[in-house]
């Protein structure tokens, strides 16, 4: 077992988090800003200081490989570099920095490869520039369409290819990764689960499927002091009545179920007018796809008329559940094992690369804890010293995979 | 008995129409604006056509008055020309034009009147261009601050002050008018009220008492997708719940309480984010102060948490009813009873210059039926049919109180 250097990682992220810092102590990098290529940039220093060869594909996805003694596909781990606006200093980039610690201490201690060991940034995971999320791990994988992509536009009017082109960083599509023998992605947990059961690793066996729904309550608008109670169609005590009995009712169906009324809107929105129309959202994510059925069922089901209102649900896009597989987040487990770990084998909530990668790779995660489960904000933190112990925990399983790996053991898609 | 011109009013109110007509018929004509302007100077010219002496007061208020044999305060009628944006014909023009009517009438019967009649326009009734709304009433009856007023901005930067000298009816301040015998203001209900009832005239007793609050419920955001349910703290499921039971339980205090929620704003407004804070407002409205305080009671007994979340009402602000002169009402019954129409007593939901006049002079106000109770939109409506049997209404009251004015008879403020 080889324990990664908890200092030298430490160093590593507070170096990054200078891309992009903020006053508050998080980071805005956006992806291909120029707070992006300065990280890409360290990036690729960093990894060819490491002897490791830089590749880049057309979607500006980044990829530094190891060479390993035999002419195989890479043991792919990695993540993304960029942030949402007014992120943390450890969503996405833990991922990244991480895995060059994991090269490290391999280079450190001389361990030899058979296998080349890769480490991939991906770039727009976030979305929060250029819709939509986790866009160039989506275009290798088929998820997107190419074209589509490079024509999506940030706030300012500009084309993501046109960011892409200033960036220095658009390389060819025959760049792009094709085969790999497993991709393992390091991420914070962004969600309170990990802090509350004092666990130190997540195993995350897949990623939540999801659906959201859009309702909209339309009524009629009149003057709040004029009309009578009784000749109202009001659709702001409707939604209140259909939130109030949905939270209740879906919250029977069982305690892994979330669900969230994240948007609402109201028009005209004026204090002394009964609203015309409200429209609110309701996202819900569960692993099993019958209990998203169930949701999916009540949404619909909902009366088409209430108090003088109309009702309409309107299903904005869903997810099936990705799993992951199965073989390799035993293999974390045993590497929490072996170093005295305790982890938790859970999902993930939020969307990630990896749920691209596993159409294509066999793929697995390991979440690291988020203090107060914050994250896509300044506050968000994770300890040095479970950043560190998730670099061991990603180092171990590599080593291990690369092993039977090089012994010829498969790991097939679950 | 002295019956209107109801082909000569119906002329006069499509005339006005044409003053900042919309595609859709309505009205753009908000205070001051070049259409305010011209429906203004189009007052003047019919005024003076019937031999009325026309003032202007430093608020732009505008006065006609047909001299009386008797050198006595005026009875006054009137209301405002401005409307706010997109707005309908009638709404405020309605109470100017039938006063026209009405001294048409006067004149082409050779009434011969003791009293002095006055018709007013006052400015920025509405408060669509300029907060507040019935400010020019207001100043005249020391509720607002004229220099205050002055420096009122549009939402083009454009002050108050500066629209007042540029539509050349700036004032004098000793224009204002400072005593009166009487003022009666007709205005369409803008309720569906009279309508439901099948009633042709409202019998204004008062305006409602008002009361709004803003409730703030300030929880925690996280990720909708991975944060369990039983670690929120979602102010937006606290807000669905206390607005549907104050619907409840307002709901059962008195059939006339009327309460709206009609503005929601949600932070940060994200489908895959669970709010963190939620504001809502609860207009409401009642003649019994005491029913008042209950709303009031009720909102100020909400619990300070819940859900994991605080809960902040704050009074954003608060009028009390304000009860019109008994004996004019009185005698815009009877004037009703003389020409057979069916009268509704009521108080007004909507708030009016004659709440303003009415702590200075004895004031009433009659309204004829809204269309569907439509207001401030295009689509407002009210027959000519009513708007005529509300001329007749508001003459016959001028006539009876100028004929008990002249004898010697006082009205006294209720």
């Amino acid at each position: 077992m080889y324990k990664c250097n908890s200092r030298r990682l430490q160093e590593l992220i507070e170096q990054f988090s200078q891309f992009g810092a903020t006053d508050n102590g998080g980071v805005t990098r956006l992806s291909l800003s120029d707070e992006d290529v300065l990280a890409r940039n360290y990036f690729c220093e960093c990894c060819k200081a490491l002897g490791m060869d830089i590749q880049v594909d057309d979607m500006g996805n980044i990829y530094a490989t190891l060479p390993g003694k035999k002419d195989m596909p890479p043991i792919v781990m990695g993540s993304h570099l960029d942030s949402v606006e007014k992120g943390g200093r450890f969503d996405g980039v833990l991922g990244v920095l991480t895995a060059i610690e994991a090269i490290r201490t391999i280079k450190e201690n001389e361990i030899e490869m058979d296998i080349p060991l890769m480490i991939v940034n991906f770039t727009n995971e976030e979305g929060a520039r250029f819709d939509p999320a986790m866009m160039s791990s989506g275009v290798i994988t088929s998820k997107f369409d190419k074209e589509k992509m490079l024509q999506s536009t940030d706030k300012n009017g500009i084309r993501f290819h046109e960011a892409l082109q200033a960036s220095g960083y658009e390389g060819e599509q025959e760049n792009r990764l094709k085969e790999a023998l497993a991709y393992i992605e390091l991420h914070i947990e962004q969600g309170p689960v990990l802090e509350a059961k004092q666990r130190e690793i997540g195993v995350v066996e897949g990623v939540l499927g999801m659906v959201c729904y859009e309702i909209t309550i339309t009524g009629q608008s009149n003057h709040a002091g004029t009309t009578p109670m009784s000749m109202r169609k009001d659709p702001m005590i409707v939604a209140s009545t259909i939130i109030t009995e949905l939270h209740e009712q879906l919250g029977k169906i069982d305690e892994q179920l979330v669900f969230t009324f994240g948007r609402m809107n109201v028009s005209p929105n004026i204090h002394t007018v009964i609203p015309n129309k409200v429209t609110f959202t309701i996202d819900s994510r569960h692993q099993d796809p019958e209990v998203m059925q169930q949701v999916e069922d009540i949404l619909n089901a909902l009366p088409e008329t209430a108090g003088g209102c109309s009702i309409h649900p309107t299903k904005l896009w869903g997810r099936e559940t990705v799993y992951f597989d199965a073989a390799i987040c035993d293999e974390v487990e045993r590497a929490c094992q072996s170093f005295g770990y305790s982890a938790h084998r859970m999902f993930s909530g939020a969307g990630h690369d990896a749920q691209y990668m596993a159409s294509m790779v066999p793929s697995a995660m390991i979440f690291v804890p988020s203090i107060e489960g914050k994250s896509h904000c300044e506050e968000e933190e994770t300890t040095f010293e479970d950043c560190a112990k998730g670099a061991d925990i990603l180092l171990e399983t590599v080593l291990t995979l690369q092993t039977k790996f090089s012994i010829g053991e498969t790991y097939t898609l679950h």
